[in-house]
């Protein structure tokens, strides 16, 4: 990304950069001088900042800009008289005058939606491979980052051994069903999940906020008949809703629901957030769907509470239609990890004939994809 | 909450409900159907739905209602000839059929906004008190709850005592800093926490996604020159922000910043946040302020970029002004917790003569939250 030619705007409060190829961006001095690369302004061994907004002059300009031998753009900055220096491939990368056509919903470019059947590109990985190779855990993760789920096998037979897992990339989250939890049928349960009964397609724990951004959940034993897990890819989900209404999409997302969990008498949980969340970019956060758990919805106007169930009941259709789903068996050994805040995940009823066994634990995404930056090599942003 | 007056509107699709003292409000018959409080759609044990929003008939309408004995409202519902049951308290709680004049940066009542000094009723509890008292830890939690922070003494003189105060009412959340991590001045530290140097009032962690939302910092030595901890009610700057310009308020919670941490080998966390993020309904949700960690922005409009940067400066001087800052020396044997959404803290540079060392946690505030709500008896919204 060699430097063609600087153009000092606005009597030096901006900087016009031309790069080969007819391509070219805008920088303001003060964002130039705020990001300056020097070990004044970066500490060198762990990147962080020394400065702040506030020990920058209020009125920064541009007093010369050249292009050095090394090709790299040298600014003299008044009225510090502070020279900084940056490569021309630093600038284009962390540009900022460009055309934003974001459409509310957008998500980022590596996601891939999936619907019917297990993308053919998420093979199943074994644990021993993920224990041992940096470079096969990084593949496996990508999975998570990807198509939002990774599927393992052999796992140890042991209690607790999904914390391990977690503990491969990252931190367990642990809540008040514990470090880990155990799923299977019960009785007094006090969460559905710890019956026979079949569970409709949710995300989990959207009373909780922040919400668990990852559950990994493996099978210790699964003898019964039943039992299938079915996966859903909600941001797929979110897709077709648009397509299909975007008044449906903007009522979810423009209003929020509630949702609750008190079924032990030490628990109170609640959150009051959309169903399908946005940030202030228009980009696809998370989605939040649990008919278990979901309470009397208020936040929402009079007026538009009807068409609020209309689309609902949309997304809901969308959800459980059986062609968005991908169903398997998970067996003794097997596990499976979902970005609980895009895929849905449920399953069948299962016989109290046989036994099924599954543990399950929460973690935080942040970690995965730390260690997954780590592998790939994007150690930085800077 | 006695129920006067009913009235069936639109042929039953909607009931109008008229209490005592003129109050009133509409319910849709789909919503009352969706929220049925019987055995069959909500579980008596857990209180967990057994419906789904696709279980009930696409058009529902009320056939009948009317106020049986015992005041409670009982509607016969139709196509499913369903009898539902209210009480008229339970309808006046969870109406919907209200004005909302929710301004931007709105904040729940019970919140306290504070500056310039520790609130007079924010006392220091104490450690065994808070252990052997569920009511002396329901007053204690309250504070943070209110106030976003809250002091603790006594506490025990050993490593890890931070994290048996985060377990008195939650979990704690690991990170790649460790289950707990030591704040003192390092050599080559990881992070500038770990120097001597004053910080700037900060929020944790913006470059985690979530963030940690509860921060614990406890003292077990302070015998060097400074080191005095600054709080900050971040919630109470955001409010002086859009009082003295709405635009500014607007310009830092319409558009994202980033935020990255790159300084160990085996770790890249990267955010896009807002550094005032507000909910769909326009709640003031959390800030995020760190000039350590902020990464070159580059979400912001070219256009709009100045002025950004305008209200960013103008956010920090607010931050900054000595009128806002609550001042203590943290004792050894003492506590503080914020709330990590909304109170900023900071620390006045240290001398290199005496000791100082703190250890911190990060918690989960959903636990916080939870265990508050038992303790206060508000077990549930149902």
């Amino acid at each position: 990304m060699r430097i063609k030619q600087l153009e000092l705007i606005e009597s030096g409060q901006v900087l016009g950069v031309v790069w080969g190829g007819g391509r070219s961006a805008r920088y303001h001095a003060i964002w130039l001088r705020d990001n300056a690369l020097d070990a004044d302004s970066l500490d060198p061994g762990n990147g962080q900042r020394l400065i702040s907004i506030l020990d920058l002059p209020v009125e920064v300009v541009i007093e010369s800009a050249t292009v050095n031998q090394r090709s790299d753009l040298e600014l003299l900055m008044m009225p510090e008289g502070k020279h900084l220096t940056f490569t021309g491939s630093w600038l284009w990368q962390h540009r900022y005058d460009v055309q934003r056509q974001l459409q509310a919903g957008w998500v980022d470019p590596r996601i891939r939606l999936w619907e019917g059947e297990l993308p053919p590109d998420v093979p199943t990985a074994d644990f021993i491979d993920i224990s041992n190779s940096r470079f096969e855990l990084g593949k496996w993760l990508a999975n998570v980052r990807d198509f939002g789920f990774a599927r393992l096998r052999n796992i140890p037979h042991a209690a607790g051994a999904v914390c391990d897992v977690a503990e491969l990339f990252g931190f367990v989250r642990e809540t008040n069903y514990g470090r880990y939890f155990e799923v299977r049928s019960e009785v007094d349960p006090v969460n559905l999940a710890y019956t026979g009964l079949g569970l409709q397609a949710h995300t989990d724990n959207p009373y909780r906020d922040p919400v668990p951004t990852l559950q990994l959940l493996a099978c210790l034993e699964n003898s019964a008949q039943g039992g299938d897990s079915i996966l859903v890819d909600g941001f797929n989900a979110v897709r077709r809703l648009k397509e299909q209404s975007t008044r449906d999409f903007e009522l979810l997302s423009r209003y929020c629901a509630r949702f609750t969990f008190a079924g032990a008498d030490d628990v109170s949980l609640h959150a009051t957030r959309p169903m399908i969340e946005l940030g202030v970019d228009g980009r696809l956060q998370s989605i939040r769907f649990n008919n278990r758990s979901v309470a009397p919805i208020t936040d929402v106007p009079f007026e538009q509470l009807g068409g609020y169930y209309r689309a609902y009941r949309h997304f809901a259709e969308i959800i459980t239609d059986p062609s968005m789903e991908v169903t398997f068996k998970l067996q003794a050994g097997e596990l499976f990890i979902v970005d609980n805040q895009r895929v849905l995940h449920s399953r069948k009823s299962f016989s109290s004939a046989g036994n099924r066994l599954l543990q399950g634990c929460y973690a935080d995404i942040d970690g995965l994809y730390s260690t997954l930056r780590v592998i790939e090599g994007e150690r930085s942003t800077q």
